[in-house]
């Protein structure tokens, strides 16, 4: 082992509002052995992902929140160090939900066996993992996008947007993404979709609305905030609007001041025939094979890309973090935490 | 022919808040005759509905407004009193949409022939008509009872609410219905749903909570308002939410002031994975002869009841609409107009 201890970044205390660095400490503790049916993990790549902010509060979500002075929740991707459970052997490489941490040890009923020939691991935890698994289930089951129709969504560089994107491409739908500055926009335009909009740009609503000459079919909802309001006009009669983030609120404090934006919502609901669902992925897990299969399969033929965001070093997780709440990665951003 | 004028309501001004009496006005003008193809109807019953009120305004929504000086739209039953179509005698007794008037000329072709011995001719309009079937449909496509589930409805004791709440129950769901005084709760009470709330009790949200004890799986929405904010908290993970109507909020003007309510709801859309979806009943036309079958079998054998509130007279058609936005009916609001 490369390390004498597991150093692993605890919740130092729950943010109000925006997270500090305050909010995480930095911890040093022997690395634990494993018990019968598990295994020792080394660490390689962290997942950072919007969600963590909501395990960082107190309040009710669809998950428990992170205990005070318990390891920040993540996904990872690791090396098997040491072994007691029969299916793996030391180096293999899994997917495992392991946390802000250098090591871990694992049940292997727990862990997914990763093939470094087929694609680079960190991608378990961005386009081949939960993110892209997220648009795919959310994007065909619930916006469920025909040809010729017109989907959009924002963060449109980051690991969901960019497949949101381009798997409603794939179906023949059209594709307006919205992103945060003329560098992430080039990038998304890159990636085939039909347009991109800058949400900075002082006419970002009317920009929207250009970009979408016959409304908006399919709306995918990861944001929230004033992209909302810009998206809320412009959709059609039986619009979808699947729900998976609100990265926009995830920070707010107390109430929202008037005026009251659900009544008039709720009108178009109404008079448009509306669909709003949210979702976690893990309520689509049956579909995770056809996920694997398909997406394996656009990547390979150069359908579908993708961009990540490598931050080397664990100590600089909560930063990285932070700037993810803020949009400063740009695509899906990993921390490489150790070579082990 | 009992009238030698038709005798009608037209819209005299779109209305500023609530409307009053001023804003509808009854002419007389000559009785109109058939052109080949159509019947003259002498018109017997009414239906007044909430969803007149949006009518009445010149805001888009999901049908045309009324045009000022036209005749008020309608649901309406009456008798072909001369006939221009192969498939209509004189004395047939039809469903028509010809509005707020005594007489009207109708295409045989946009009318259904109704069977006087099978119901009573004004449940075309109610139970066995648009407010019946935007019920069923409302509520088994988009809510989905599923058998031990809690299924609550506002406006319990009227057409919509009072059929949700008993068809909810036939497929083994416990429903609590939400009703204005002792009166309407005594009713709902009586047609069978488990539980009856009075949503003007001071206590109302506490009631609410108590009489759902394991949450709320599915709620129909009719009405808005503050009912909305009592039900919101009791929402269960997956729950699903037909959005048929807001009463509570069409006589708005203006803004509406804050906090600003639709973050928390989308919150909650996205941790609990709600579904909102609005309709309007004729998405989901294809299921019309299910719900006659269905209906009329629950109906004779006496496992669906429904209630009329029979206002005599087309003059008094607008005090009664007006009652209807207050909730001051007591079942199905009809006018009966004649007795043709």
């Amino acid at each position: 082992m490369s390390d004498a201890l597991n150093r692993r970044i605890v919740l130092a205390a729950r943010p109000n509002g925006k997270p500090t660095p305050d909010d995480f400490r930095l911890e040093e503790v022997p690395i634990p052995s494993p018990a019968e049916g598990q295994v020792l993990l080394g660490i390689r790549y962290l997942s950072l992902d919007p969600y963590m902010r909501g395990r960082m509060s107190a309040a009710r979500s669809y998950a428990k929140p992170v205990e005070l002075g318990a390891v920040m929740e993540g996904g990872t991707v690791g090396r098997v160090l040491a072994t007691r459970h029969p299916d793996f052997a030391v180096g293999d490489i899994v997917l495992s939900h392991s946390g802000w941490q250098t090591h871990a040890v694992a049940d292997g009923a727990a862990l997914r066996k990763l093939d470094p020939d087929a694609a680079p691991v960190s991608t378990a935890l961005g386009v081949l993992g939960m993110p892209g698994f997220t648009a795919y289930a959310g994007l065909l089951t619930i916006g469920k996008p025909k040809s010729g129709e017109t989907v959009v969504v924002a963060a449109a560089s980051g690991p969901v947007g960019s497949a949101v994107g381009q798997i409603a491409r794939i179906h023949g739908a059209r594709a307006v993404g919205i992103a945060g500055g003329a560098d992430k926009c080039a990038f998304v335009r890159d990636l085939g979709f039909d347009d991109a909009i800058d949400h900075r740009a002082p006419d970002f609503a009317a920009r929207l609305a250009t970009a979408c000459p016959n409304g908006i079919d399919v709306y995918f909802e990861n944001v929230g905030g004033a992209v909302w309001d810009a998206v809320f006009p412009l959709l059609n009669e039986f619009a979808r609007i699947p729900v998976c983030g609100l990265i926009a609120q995830y920070n707010a404090t107390g109430d929202f001041p008037g005026p009251d934006r659900l009544p008039v919502v709720m009108r178009d609901v109404l008079s448009k025939s509306l669909t709003l669902r949210g979702f976690i992925q893990r309520e689509f897990a049956d579909q995770r094979p056809a996920f694997y299969r398909d997406m394996a399969g656009w990547i390979a033929s150069g359908r579908l890309r993708y961009r990540e965001d490598i931050v080397r070093g664990l100590e600089n997780a909560p930063e990285a973090f932070i700037g993810l709440l803020e949009g400063r990665n740009f695509g899906k951003l990993v921390i490489e935490v150790s070579d082990n």
